[in-house]
């Protein structure tokens, strides 16, 4: 299967069967998925919280609209961004570079100040925006991911993202949710698996300059 | 190739070649999965232009901070979002709706009023706040394809909005340029392609809560 059919086939799950679960390899992949997306400057000011359990999962359901498929979901992804992009994890990023690349400080330290200084002139707002980007990158990679895995998901903006960071104790963390993302496998009787994709035609979204 | 070892295979190209380009069938791939990426309700508030015209592309390189990667790519796309979403364009995606699906309007009727109100309440910044979001999901739905497809890619933010938005007339357009992702094929030399990848260990960036 292409990877045009793969997009094809996916689609905004409405209804999973809460019976079946992805495999220990289907969670893997993505894990790697989601910490292999690209981020900005790669600064990872992101987590991935993987909730498969039952009771939590119910939790949500009140606080997403009474969308079931936060509890029906063999899994259920949270996306979240950390509080603040600090200078302390910027050197962090630096560090990890300099020991995963074998590289010396002198390679490295001009671009670090100026990192560093460039995220200390932003607000803590845009930094945290920043941050959020972040999360709709991954979402882009993991959706097209799990279609290529032929596993079913919804993209979920439809939350109170105040009751969840309660719910999860994402405060203390230093955390806060921006997206939820349901993973598993359709029911048999989602008609919406069957619907034709509604897209506008290509000549409207693209503008091509080609000389 | 399975999709983990294609999106180790990509990083964020530094050198492209730029006398190695695409075919049409690679440009075909992109258009179809820029225009099948999911979006927030369907709407499609975004557009992407395909510029392979290396006079125009120059003309990037000094807004881009210089980097070559605008010019040297064999294709420039530019993520684009429209300038408001109005309640015309909420409307004829319900339209485009009942069209493709064959559905009829008291299907839809409630959920279109709803959707309209909900729009319209919105300030117009919060508005391009969500079309922006958009763009950045564009943009990981985007990146893993090309890594799928062997194209070689560059995200790119760092650019003057204003500058390029004023160099392809978008205002007339009623489009802001968002971000840019240089598409094409790695030089030989870019030392970065055989650089080792820098993430946090996976303990660091997922959160389990398995029952």
């Amino acid at each position: 299967m292409n990877i045009i059919n793969s997009l094809e086939w996916r689609y905004a799950t409405k209804k999973f069967n809460p019976s079946k679960k992805l495999s220990n390899q289907q969670i893997n992949t993505l894990k790697s998925a989601f910490n292999l997306t690209p981020t900005s400057f790669g600064l990872q000011p992101v987590k991935m919280i993987i909730i498969c359990d039952k009771e939590l999962q119910e939790k949500f359901v009140e606080h997403s609209y009474y969308q079931r498929q936060v509890a029906d979901a063999s899994h259920l992804l949270v996306l979240c961004i950390e509080d603040d992009t600090t200078s302390e994890d910027i050197n962090a990023y630096f560090d990890l570079e300099k020991k995963v690349r074998n590289i010396d400080e002198s390679v490295i330290a001009g671009f670090r100040k100026q990192l560093i200084d460039m995220y200390k002139n932003k607000s803590i707002e845009d930094r945290q925006l920043s941050a959020i980007y972040q999360t709709y990158i991954i979402l882009g990679n993991l959706m097209t991911v799990c279609a290529v895995e032929k596993i079913d998901a919804i993209p979920m903006e439809g939350f109170v993202p105040e009751k969840i960071d309660a719910l999860l104790n994402l405060k203390e963390q230093n955390l806060k949710s921006v997206l939820l993302l349901p993973v598993g496998f359709r029911a048999d009787d989602d008609i919406m698996g069957d619907m034709k994709k509604v897209r506008k035609p290509l000549n409207e979204t693209i503008i091509e300059i080609i000389k």
